[in-house]
């Protein structure tokens, strides 16, 4: 077989061997009139690739190619497609498909939609199984594949397609900009996006961070100030303080949440983007009472929000802080070796696919 | 001693014998220029009471008079005060000091004064302990002293005073009008008042109850829909519909709280003003995922959302669904008793107070 009718990809083959990736040839979806298939030339290494693999999130359908961070070259395009031509460098992110009939779909809201695929582990309506851009093509749906603007490098715009939007998305909508006084709390891949984006959106930026050692990266993203939070007492001069906070942290099981409520303002928003494998600690209705503060989460963002985050990259020349590695049964375990670890600043993006799966345009 | 140093109450001695009431004696705060002197008529029995007495919210200072719906009349008032005169009708919530100077109170967030000090069992700067209306008189701040429409009576007005005000500010702050799709969960003392004030703001109002028997209640209130939630797969006809949840039941420690979560609009929110013994089930941040919602609760409501709340009511005739209990030691007894095994349609008021207490105006 071969392309178009099925890819290859590094897969791993069993959650107990999640370090183990083995090139596979997978079935790419039927192709249809508002398709696009992607020469993949990067991708980024997500948290959510390896949550995947490992099984913290659960199971998932094996083999399975992760990466949801994918830049590539539109090789073929659907009749009706009308926003991508062959030729153009386009990326997708973490969401494939969603109905884009239903309610929240018509309302700039399918990232939750009912009847959303995942870019990999998600089966279509037709049964086949999404996977990821750990691979030498992707099928995508024109909707959720975005031109990438000429001035951002491959490798430095794969991981704004999975945690810069997800970090993006929440703070547009929390209100992040001139005035606001925003938390960011663990600076990792996803908390590294935001301290950018939020400072570029005209924000003060407090980031706070067990690290004391990122608070030199923290201020060189744009922080105003650091926070760290391992110091007894961090919350005190900050009581009442923040608009809201972005949690980029996925151990918030070991935090001492209402502690960090309490720099909220009145009705501030403790609002989570990290996912970890574990519950958030138990809460008492009353820690929410002292300020009327909430918590909540969200899940990466909207078509209009990809494509805004992508020209405030553009026109601030904001760069993701990225590692890169060349895609390779190696190079894949490396990655998400690291990424599990936590040793990565900020971010992976697989590169040098023509190297195995040959040149694709 | 006597009024004007020394007040007496119905007390509770001991959270063991939490249904042993006492008449006894206790020290007022030093009359201050803006201070009112009330001589009670009638105080509801609010659930905080019996979580007070009880333990299941802590330790409190005994001897303790709890109550904090309490209406009278001002029978002295400070030279400074300007809003009350003497003889006015007036009632008292559960918020009765706060230091009216910082960022939040100059916000009109009063309710979330790090400085506040409540109705009963909390002290004052000079260390007296505020207590509460099971009593003969009442000193409290002017700023936290309401007048009493006229066509409201006081058995009806005192409930209105904590129960009222703590549905109606979340209710305000989160938008219930027309257009809007509400749910409220727990049809009991807060729950009626959320269902009646849902509805006279205008909102389609949802009434979601674990007991069937509340139907007719429900409706009478002013719910559009009763919805009963010990039916196995009541959330699904519900998806994504409500702009908001008040969560007005403390038993939220049993509730599956992902089936509720899952009948909020995009980044609804369950918002609790029941506050239970227990802590609320434990949550992974993906459960606020596929909606992007949050909880959290609040705390009672400000000065300008009562004086809106007793407008509304005044208005539209709200009236608070009371049963009246003579004020005794049994009286207490028998209130406390019936509010801790849940036997009330929907708020008992206390009254009769001149048989107790003399006439005192």
């Amino acid at each position: 077989m071969g392309y178009p009718e099925t890819a290859e990809g590094f897969c791993v083959h069993s959650q107990d061997k999640w370090q183990e990736f083995k090139k596979t040839e997978f079935k790419l979806k039927k192709f249809e009139d508002r398709d696009i298939d992607i020469a993949i030339e990067a991708c980024g290494v997500c948290g959510s690739d390896v949550h995947s693999i490992t099984g913290g999130w659960g199971e998932v359908p094996l083999p399975l190619c992760v990466g949801h961070e994918v830049i590539g070259t539109a090789i073929k395009v659907g009749k009706d497609v009308k926003t991508i031509k062959v030729g153009d460098r386009v990326g997708v992110g973490a969401q494939i498909r969603a109905d884009l009939t239903c309610d929240n779909c018509k309302a700039d809201q399918e990232n939750y939609c009912p009847n959303m695929v995942d870019t990999y582990g998600a089966p279509y309506e037709d049964g086949t199984i999404a996977q990821g851009g750990y691979s030498s093509h992707m099928r995508a749906h024109e909707y959720f594949t975005f031109k990438i603007p000429d001035n951002i490098e491959s490798s430095i715009a794969a991981p704004m397609l999975c945690a810069g939007l997800t970090t993006y998305s929440p703070l547009v909508r929390l209100g992040a900009g001139p005035g606001k006084k925003v938390g960011i709390v663990g600076i990792g891949g996803l908390g590294h996006f935001a301290i950018m984006w939020a400072s570029a959106l005209g924000a003060e930026v407090y980031a706070i961070s067990h690290s004391p050692d990122k608070k030199d990266d923290a201020m060189k993203m744009g922080a105003k100030e650091f926070i760290c939070s391992k110091d007894e007492g961090w919350e005190k001069p900050y009581s009442f303080k923040f608009d809201f906070i972005l949690n980029c942290a996925d151990a918030t099981d070991k935090f001492n949440l209402p502690t960090y409520f309490s720099t909220l303002k009145v009705m501030g928003k403790f609002h989570n983007v990290g996912l970890g494998d574990k519950p958030l600690p138990q809460l008492m209705a009353q820690d929410f009472a002292p300020n009327g503060c909430y918590i909540g989460a969200s899940h990466i963002g909207n078509r209009p929000e990809m494509l805004a985050m992508f020209e405030l990259a553009s026109k601030q020349n904001i760069k993701s802080w990225v590692e890169t590695i060349d895609i390779s049964e190696e190079g894949c375990k490396e990655a998400v070796t690291r990424v599990y670890k936590n040793d990565v600043r900020y971010r992976f993006t697989l590169v040098n696919y023509d190297k195995q799966f040959g040149k694709r345009t």
